[in-house]
């Protein structure tokens, strides 16, 4: 049994992460500042014997004893982030720091989950780890991308000057149960309106990719990158050109954003809706896919669950929401 | 007369700038924590009544009421930012955080010097303040790098959400007396290998080339954006694009490393050097040079220092310290 805590653990992904922790006979610590997280995400976890809750936010010092910590505090839709901008660009550093702080002087491991996001809007296709991104620091979207990337920085310079035990995941879309249904982002966008029998939303042309991962594909990937040994890792990484672990992790299947519409269209037979399309967003990125050679080979991973079988489970926890 | 806070103020530019300052009548704080500033560079000053020095590192929360804030602090020369690559980007992040938290709670108007290597090693020449940079998230310069990018993202959203007076510049490789004299950059290296008459150490192949900005053009292109009234500035800003000030400022005069060192040899005849090449450090840019057309529209301004009498000067400076 191992002691868990994960930041941001109310979230859509970290709680699938707690629930997953939990099952494995883990004790899991979530903590939250419930600004989009969701007590509703972990109320079933709550009679465990092994699950605490805390209300903290990431941004403030904090202290215990953990054997790994899974950093996920960070508001990910442009919709919540945008909102508050400097308490979105301070959750991902002073929330960064506040977790490294802790793991030096405890020797916990670190899982930081980066994101696709600081590939910004890519000049290269599909996006390897090596790729250095195409990111506007002074625009709309700076706060969660610059963050992003800095944490990534400051997740190095400790493994690096303070031998850290840290690994990345650099995260593409997901999507699963327990997504926020008003984050604006695209699956909940579309399969919310369609149950709403309203119109679809596209913006811009809707030629845009994008490439959908199911939560639990993604979860499958990071317990595997944290439950390698640690020496080994780093040997399998240099061979890449890496000192540190930094992986994606994304479904590299690639979809328009009109298909996607269309199959969700198709899940739900009894909507009414049409496309309607609007103005693309400064600086939305036209297309973004993982190659995921990295994971397929250090961690033997890839994932398995078909857009089709995801959005059926996420589309019957919509109905629940809608 | 204006109370000015210099963070940074003992560094290279920083005792320029507090000069300058108290020449023009103001009244002026230096605050500096030593570790790339030295009391040298403005042991001179100490004698002028309306200056102050506070020996305090910029990472930690402080207080004062000031008109001007000019955001300095941070080493700058990879030999010494790769010192300590944790508190490098934190002097970037939590300094930012500090000076732009002290500006919302006393209106105070901020300068935040900025840099080129937020460009990285660019894809574009020359380099226009609408370039989005090519900076590796996760290499042995992204401690410097990241955390300039970020700090310009921590200043746009301040500016943005709490309505803080904030101006960018992004300086350009800048020279002149008061350089640490073993900050490893290419200006002092060769300066004082040719003053021990020493071989002159290039790194690649000498090809790549870099623009050199004298230390009062810099000053010159500073205040006169800070002196500009504030909507008039944003005004300007927007026809451009921009709804925050951020200009290049620099020299956009290229030149090749090794015409560089062959003009230092000319410069110090005593010299027995000869040039000798080494392998080039990871990551370090091949080639940079300001577009300076919104700093010329707005300011007014453009260098005029030639770089033969900068030269000159530094070497006179750099003959008191070899």
């Amino acid at each position: 049994m191992k002691k868990i805590l994960i930041t941001g653990g109310a979230g859509f992904i970290g709680s699938h992460l707690a629930r997953r922790m939990l099952n494995l006979g883990h004790e899991v610590t979530v903590m939250d500042n419930l600004f989009t997280g969701n007590k509703s995400n972990i109320y079933d976890l709550e009679v465990n014997p092994r699950f605490t809750f805390l209300l903290q936010d990431v941004t403030q010092p904090f202290w215990g004893q953990f054997d790994d910590i899974y950093n996920l505090a960070c508001p990910a839709s442009p919709i919540h982030y945008q909102r508050n901008p400097v308490e979105t660009i301070k959750t991902s550093l002073l929330g960064m720091m506040n977790v490294l702080e802790l793991a030096l002087k405890t020797k916990a491991r670190v899982l930081h989950t980066s994101t696709s996001e600081i590939y910004g809007d890519p000049l290269e296709h599909p996006q390897t780890e090596t790729y250095w991104g195409n990111v506007n620091t002074i625009g709309p979207r700076s706060c969660y991308d610059e963050g992003k990337r800095a944490a990534e920085t400051l997740c190095v310079d400790y493994a690096r000057e303070y031998d850290v035990d840290v690994r990345m995941v650099r995260i593409f879309n997901t999507y699963g149960p327990n997504m926020h249904p008003r984050d604006g982002r695209v699956i909940s966008n579309f399969i919310m309106q369609a149950l709403r029998a309203e119109d679809i939303t596209i913006y811009g042309t809707g030629d845009q990719t994008r490439s959908f991962q199911y939560v639990d594909d993604l979860l499958d990937g990071v317990l595997r990158l944290m439950d390698l040994n640690r020496s080994d890792l780093i040997d399998a990484c240099r061979k890449h050109g890496f000192d540190i672990p930094v992986m994606n992790i994304g479904n590299p299947a690639e979809f328009t954003i009109r298909e996607l519409a269309e199959k969700i269209l198709e899940l739900i037979p009894g909507s009414a809706g049409k496309l309607v399309f609007k103005e693309l967003p400064m600086d939305d990125p036209q297309r973004r896919r993982p190659d995921i050679s990295l994971a397929r080979e250090l961690l033997d991973w890839q994932p398995h669950v078909p857009l089709k079988d995801g959005l059926t489970k996420t589309i019957d926890y919509f109905r629940t929401k809608s």
